[in-house]
């Protein structure tokens, strides 16, 4: 089946991630396909709830596929959600509306883990990779498709909390009380979360990128063993090359700017960056071992074009000459933007980046 | 007035706070006086709503020396808000049950700007300093008193946004649109935070401390620009003797780790770490210019005694030998913590730090 897809027609965004030459910064955004967009809208109230959106890999497929109608954006990203995996636990995962995610069971101890099992990619999660196939099928290699997960520790503060949290009493209580069952929830999703990206590849992601959202709410110690370390582990068991194609690894901690270093260990080839950091810093401290992947202010789409144009301006500056560098935001787009303001983003990294890879 | 206050019986935390030698080191706790407190919950009762509670210097005196009866703790901080000083802008600050703080009017352009005036502290803050001096009379020199107000930064976000926010859109969104009345803004800000910090200094708070909670949340140009230089700004126009004693000043910008040397180029005697900073780290970049103060994490507190203890152990040994430390958490306490587990925490500081004060 894999030697059936088209070659790539636009393969700037993996180069970037490999840091091999091109010809223009490549870029996607975090939640491209989303509310942002009148027609994610459309989609979305015709498929009924946000899961069952999730679930349809017909309309999962349409609405990954809206933004690049719209802009020349450099990448797809896989339409899911990062909860998936918990879902196929068992959990019970729903969103209730202007709300976040909600399990309607949680693991807060042994009895709790007893129950979990590493779900099948195929059978528990085929939804997705059902998706996976139909995206990478209608994309027709006009870019590359990118699918996801979160981390271990991420998914597991949403199991333990039961949903969101700004404190994370439950998940941190935990770990500080070294409770063993912390260890062992995280142990099957590291499992679980290896075999849901081999799965993704396997089905046609192109490259993969793990959503570390809540490990920069750990503390440093924290941090290498509960979120650090189950990520490590599951770079080390992805297949690195599929179909001939090696398969570049993201790694994205939100507020991990700090542990850039021990992130680039892993082995994986891209870190993503939040706004937080200073890309010339950041690519001085690891960019001769991996690429960066960031990392403007999402408010800065608040602001007119022109403004927009400068910050683009700024960043391009700011991670300098050659590849290396996938432009995106520092964190998923926001629900009001304007759209002409992502268009006018888009137009700016691809026009304003071009001095920054002459002669390389 | 002044040298009629009687003689400090523990200055531990002052001194810590100069990096001069203390035999045990100090500690504090952000919010010691707070929900989890049953009798802070009496007192709130008996005030009526929290902005009553604020607003009463004797009832705020009473909440203040609470933590002080149970746990001998090494400072007392007045009990009061973050956003007294909009409050006396007039923007009419309340406190719904169960949710953040909310202004009945917002800060959004030039016209709002206009009718923004700086608050006389002694006229328009009156209870603040009444509380001020009633806390100083009432600790009769026990331990010292702090003093506070938010970052410049901190309060403009919310006079923007009128509330808390997660992603401060309308706030961020004004700084990348270059908007001149941001600017003003913060100017009045920096004016008035300086008046109030000085005024509370002349009323008896021994030393004071500058939240920046959402410094952490700009990119590294925005930080500076429009976090730091306001703080900057006031720690060089505030008195730094006063009643023949030193009186020091602590920055404390929540996940500003990676700032800690701009920070400490302000000036200021001492930093405060949030959790996810490594505390050995933290003093081998500004331990030789600042004081540090932190920075167990919050949640260390779910934990039992013996955890706490273990913690605690990590924390101080991370800091090592000698003064300039001041134990605090990370962030305040939480409303659920049992006020047993802050008692083991305030004993194991003054435990277990006594060998690193050996011979200095």
């Amino acid at each position: 089946m894999t030697n059936m897809h088209p070659p790539l027609r636009n393969d700037r965004f993996l180069r970037a991630l490999l840091r091999q030459p091109v010809d223009r910064t490549p870029i996607w955004i975090m939640r491209q396909a989303g509310r942002y967009l009148p027609e994610y809208r459309a989609t979305r109230a015709r498929a009924g709830s946000f899961m069952d959106l999730c679930r349809n890999p017909d309309l999962a497929c349409e609405v990954t596929l809206q933004p690049l109608e719209r802009f020349p954006l450099d990448a797809a990203i896989l339409f899911s959600d990062i909860l998936t995996v918990p879902d196929a636990m068992g959990l019970g995962l729903s969103f209730a509306e202007g709300e976040g995610p909600q399990f309607a069971r949680t693991v807060r101890g042994p009895a709790d883990i007893a129950r979990l099992g590493v779900p099948d990619p195929e059978d528990d999660l085929g939804y997705v990779m059902e998706a996976v196939r139909t995206i990478r099928r209608e994309l027709g290699g006009r870019v590359p498709l990118i699918g996801f997960s979160g981390s271990p520790w991420t998914l597991a503060t949403y199991m333990i909390e039961g949903g969101s949290s700004r404190e994370f009493a439950l998940a941190k209580g935990a770990l500080f009380s070294d409770a063993p069952w912390v260890h062992q929830l995280l142990d099957i999703l590291t499992e679980s979360v290896a075999q849901y990206l081999e799965a993704q590849i396997r089905a046609g992601a192109q490259a993969v990128m793990i959503f570390d959202t809540w490990g920069g709410s750990l503390n440093p110690r924290h941090y290498k063993e509960f979120s650090l370390d189950p990520m490590r582990r599951i770079v080390e068991r992805l297949p690195r090359e599929f179909d001939g194609q090696r398969i570049p690894v993201i790694l994205f901690t939100k507020g991990g700017g700090q542990h850039l270093e021990i992130m680039a260990d892993t082995g994986c080839d891209a870190l993503g960056l939040d706004w937080t950091q200073d890309i010339t810093d950041a690519r001085r401290r690891v960019g001769g071992r991996v690429a960066l992947q960031g990392n403007m202010d999402p408010c800065a789409l608040y602001a007119d074009p022109e403004h927009i144009r400068a910050e683009v301006t700024r960043i391009l500056a700011g991670y300098g000459q050659g590849s290396g560098h996938v432009f995106n935001l520092g964190h998923g787009v926001h629900p009001k933007i304007d759209p002409e303001h992502v268009a006018a983003l888009v137009e700016a990294v691809h026009t304003l980046s071009a001095p920054y890879h002459l002669g390389t």
